[in-house]
């Protein structure tokens, strides 16, 4: 529809068709609709003829309910307005990919860009629009049990995924390729900081961290030309986020430039009356207003008392225009108004979700996400070696980790099938049954035990443990599985451990008694055969942590680009006492951000800078040589980090610039170079402005944030 | 002297003369000043003539040596400007009280003041002028080491904990009483609040937070009349303290309207290297002399560089002279011109250092310290019981902290001297050597143990485990001492525990353990008197936490005055998912801030609002009726909490404005009564400006943070 016609249509809206477009319900709203208006309906202020001028619905898919759902309410629209259908598309929609924060690991945002276009296709060919995605929140707390929806602790790395799921979903242009759909940006803004990492509590930050850490990466998925904002759950500055006026109209729109539309997350409108910030839900409404927000979700404010607010004054007429607007842009966006079933289509869904290129696609990228976080040689294994497996994951299909909505448990198989279809049923010892092994062993248990040349030991979390109000204290494993592992480890047996879970976990112990140890995080539909080829070297790991792993939880927040102390602890120096460090417990993670092994070895040598100065007009290169020093072909993640030596504001030790994989055969030498230009050099002032300085910098490349090589340049002005 | 002769003196002062004043050191370099100069003093910049220019000096005590150095001085002062003499005097001189958390356990400012009073006067008959003291920063999180330095996590109580330590410190005079020292408020400010509880680690929270939550303490010293501020070590915002204009010109002297001395932290200036803002220490000096840094503590930047910074630049002239000349008007106000060795006495030393009026005052405060964390009714313990007594503290003189420079150990007595002196010999067992104890109890030791009534575990953590620099990531007890612990447990004996510490521990465990356990803290010179008399029930305990304890440390940081959230745990609700919570630990802590139990049981009842109306012109009154419903006459700390129910900012869920002290007999009931202005309503806006909102308040009174009655009024505008 072009604009003029949008606007003549726009134009013969009431006010209570406007108001409508604002609201945003569940899909148990639509089931229900043939029955009387009772329960949930009446307590969000839904009757049956209102329920039909909402203006979007959450979580409705599949090509005949999407259409169906589609023709009802076009039925009941005078206008003839289609209905926007959104759903949290998170990590896949049938086909399950990694969770994010596994994602994160592959350092490889076009693989990110792919899984993001199979799980757009899924969705739009069953009816959606728009899905949630991606949420960018930095995250430093692996208390938060959200942090599996994140990518991890770094600025940089964020962007990259940022705009990769982005352009993934959205594709070039939305109105014409039906099989994508609109992104939308979350959580706005700092959601991945809760104090304690409790869901939903307090963030505390300074405006300029903020800015610096945080914002980036909702910056550049709104660059990217993400539709869709959503708001954060909490505050900012002690205003929330979703009636915060300075957060959404100057920071997120008039600074950072959207123009989309601003959706609240689920029920934050009426939050603000429980954050008391807003006395009952019309002052509710009315803050969320003024900050700008356009679609309520799943909280009855705008349904209930924008008519009333409009009454009271006028100048709501004028946002509600506003508001109502972008809602009616992004239909028009979408093809709506020229197609209101779009992609929807039984005999598409059929062809294309879940198909063998999908579960193709989701093999290859669990692979590439998985960590080898230890290994003395026990990995891989070799087919002739007998494997005795144990651990409450193995016989698991709880591999699809949180938000997986689509994703079908059954469809998994476990650990054990997908070994059993790679390895000769005689070399898979497993013991029948488990119960008693936590308990101690017994020599029933020892003997069938030493037949083995390895244990694997596979262990994790459940998908309840993380993922949204999952946040835990205890960041170790669940204790039983711990004493299980102390119980094979005193048999002298070689011993591998994988993981599945959702955040960055306490691994200490586990660290002590594993041989060999791989970070599976919940690697999706094809997570179990990506395990076995990755166990066996069919798959080569190259997953690189993006987020640090702690010693203990007592070191959390922890976060490899911390800013420089006055009294930085010196690592020759820990018997010393007055320096910023712990009594306990090293300063360091027991895995660093960037940190991922492989089976083979990668040497880095020539760090070459082609000047000692910069300036701001041209460039730098810096190159270095990445050697494949063993046996077999390898993807190395060449990292490259900056230090400002002196700034005007306190400065991280380090901070991740750029990076770059290289796929080496053995023996093979390859040249990575990076270009550095003052822009990189840039930071955030204490006034918000974003400069760099003159100076000294120290650039530092390697293959994780702690083992680095290093020169210097200056920046000259 | 009059300020013209001040003033002429000043004239006098060449540019070197008033370098040497901004510069402190140490009371090595007094002692060694005979000697060459060749190692530290020399990589400090000093001469040994240079040495003789030095202001002020830290660490020198004893009446004998402190007239001896200042004799040495003025000899070599051209214009006979005497020295400052500082040092660290924390909780006491030689007579030493309970560490400093522990004071903020009594809930008595009264009492802070006149632990200061004692410590003045034995610091001032030594000789010196300045103490390092009080440190009023607000911290919540445990881990942090120098928590033990701290009054707590509220702003209130700190406010009134600050204000005694002034007056006690300094008196009316300083000019008239020579037993009077100049007090320091540090450190300036937020270095209560490192990352992750990592000493001199980045402080991040916006500037609103400091304001509201921080500064009032600070501010509350200042207006008490400090003489002092020192810098932190932290940053404020990505800015060092130590350098940072903004913080120290504008919030503290031109806003907060400190006109003393702001004095670096040990080394600080010369840190602002390290941190990356300054590139040498010149750079370090003119950053510092920029923010009005009077006098650099133990780095060489001013002593090194200011020569050649003047030069360079004239505008540092005029800083130079505002910092000498507040130096200059310091020694004066102490009275120095007129008696440069001020009240420094061989035989007032002999009469005041650890006399027994000051060993009684610290007993008495010692008792008020303690807390009663738990009780089932086994404390007080009975003469005619016979008690075992283990664990690693019982015979530990290690019972006066950090933070105690010249309490000497062998002064105090231990636990188990304690007891002999107060109880029949045959009524305390012990057992001879414990060291097995911790591998498992044997046969002989159950049977020893079999003999006792009652079980008294003696444990903590050594004066080394917190303090300046002794960051822990595990906040339990020693894991042997556990250990122990758990084997008592075994022997079904009544168990009561005494915790020696520095830092609100995780005592879940214990607590599961424990019949009864007392918090001694870190108690001083007469702690072990103290606590022997608190088991016995000559002392009824009184003592309230003044920071909440956490049931482990996954859920630091933790405090009662958060923030609401806008999906606030219902208590009844555990069950349910989408609150703020942890899936593994309540949201409580385990000991809320304010709890202490007592001998003898309180009620509350007849909660009275004199309105619920409140305007800004008038006042209104709450009331409760406090009884004491036991046995025993005791204190009882009665505590008022508000709550602004909607505001334009999100407010706390409570906020302690009021607690009054009473002590009742048993039956006895008094009504207590409190009054409300609007003043104690406003809070800190966005904009930093202070103000209240109109609207409902809740007001809470009770014995703690959590057990309260609730009442509401709301405030008319």
């Amino acid at each position: 529809m072009k604009k003029e016609a949008l606007k003549a249509l726009f134009d013969q809206m009431t006010i209570e068709e406007k108001i409508g477009q604002t609201v945003q319900l569940a899909a148990p709203f639509f089931e229900e609709n043939e029955q009387e208006i009772t329960g949930p309906l009446n307590d969000m202020g839904i009757t049956k003829e209102s329920l039909w001028q909402a203006g979007s619905a959450l979580g409705i898919s599949g090509a005949e309910k999407t259409r169906k759902v589609q023709q009802d309410y076009l039925q009941h629209s005078r206008l003839g307005i289609p209905m926007l259908l959104m759903a949290d598309v998170i990590h896949g929609f049938r086909t399950i990919f990694p969770i994010p924060l596994g994602l994160g690991a592959t350092w490889n945002p076009e693989l990110i860009k792919e899984s993001a276009a199979i799980a757009a296709k899924e969705a739009a060919v069953s009816g959606l629009h728009v899905t949630f995605s991606p949420m960018v929140d930095l995250v430093r707390d692996a208390r938060w049990g959200r942090v599996l929806e994140s990518t991890g602790e770094d600025k940089y790395l964020n962007q990259q995924y940022a705009r990769a799921f982005v352009e993934g979903y959205q594709g070039k242009d939305l109105k014409e390729d039906f099989s994508k759909v609109a992104a939308c940006i979350k959580h706005f803004a700092g959601y991945g900081a809760p104090i304690a990492g409790r869901d939903y509590n307090t963030v505390e930050m300074t405006e300029r961290t903020l800015r610096e850490q945080y914002l980036p990466a909702y910056k550049e998925g709104i660059d990217a030309g993400a539709k869709l904002v959503m708001t954060s759950f909490n505050t900012i500055d002690g205003i929330p986020a979703t009636g915060n006026q300075k957060l959404m109209r100057n920071l997120l729109r008039e600074e950072m430039g959207f123009d989309g539309i601003l959706i609240s997350d689920w029920g934050a409108i009426g939050e603000l009356v429980p954050h008391g910030v807003a006395e009952d839900l019309r002052e509710a409404a009315k803050l969320a207003m003024k900050a700008g927000v356009d679609i309520e979700m799943m909280s009855p404010a705008y349904g209930k008392e924008l008519q009333q607010v409009m009454e009271e004054d006028q100048q709501y007429a004028q946002l509600l225009d506003e508001a109502v607007w972008r809602i009616l842009v992004l239909k028009n966006d979408l093809g709506l108004f020229e197609d209101p079933y779009r992609g929807a289509d039984e005999a598409a869904e059929q062809a294309e979700i879940f198909n063998g290129k999908n579960r193709e696609k989701a093999r290859e990228i669990a692979e590439k996400a998985m960590v080898l976080l230890e290994n003395d040689g026990t990995l891989p294994l070799k087919k002739e070696q007998k494997i005795l497996i144990v651990g409450p994951k193995k016989d698991s299909r709880d591999l699809l980790g949180a938000w997986s909505w689509q994703g079908q448990q059954e469809e998994t198989t476990t650990l054990m099938e997908a070994m059993s279809e790679k390895i000769r049923n005689e070399n898979i010892l497993s013991i029948e049954d488990e119960t008693d092994l936590y308990n101690g062993l017994n020599s029933f248990h020892i003997a069938q035990i030493h037949e083995a040349d390895v244990i694997l030991v596979v262990l994790g979390e459940s998908s309840e443990m993380s993922g949204e109000a999952a946040s835990r204290s205890n960041i170790r494993l669940p204790e039983n599985q711990l004493a299980l592992l102390r119980e094979l480890k005193k048999l002298n047996k070689k011993i591998v451990v994988t993981v599945f879970n959702g955040r960055p976990l306490d691994l200490t112990e586990v660290s002590n008694s594993a041989n060999a140890m791989i970070e599976a995080w919940f690697p999706g539909t094809e997570g179990a055969a990506a395990l076995v080829n990755t166990l066996y070297g069919e798959a080569n790991p190259s997953g690189k942590l993006s987020m640090s792993f702690p010693r203990n939880v007592g070191q959390v927040p922890i976060f490899y680009n911390q800013d420089s102390t006055g009294r930085p602890l010196k690592e020759d120096a820990m018997s010393e006492k007055y320096f910023s460090r712990y009594l306990d417990v090293e300063n360091t993670p027991l895995y660093p951000f960037g940190h991922g092994l492989s089976y083979t070895t990668f040497n880095f040598s020539k760090l070459f800078l082609s000047d000692n100065r910069l300036t701001k007009e041209d460039t730098l290169t810096v190159t270095v040589e990445v050697t494949n020093s063993g046996e077999r072909k390898g993807v190395e993640t060449v990292q490259l980090y900056i230090r400002d030596k002196v700034a005007r504001v306190v400065r991280p030790v380090k901070e991740l610039i750029g990076f770059k994989q290289v796929t080496l055969e053995p023996q093979e030498t390859q040249a990575v170079t990076f270009t550095i230009n003052e822009h990189q050099l840039a930071y955030t002032h204490t006034d918000y402005s974003v400069s760099s300085d003159a100076g000294e910098f120290e650039v530092m490349i390697g293959p994780n944030s702690s083992e680095l090589q290093a020169a210097s340049f200056s920046l000259e002005k």
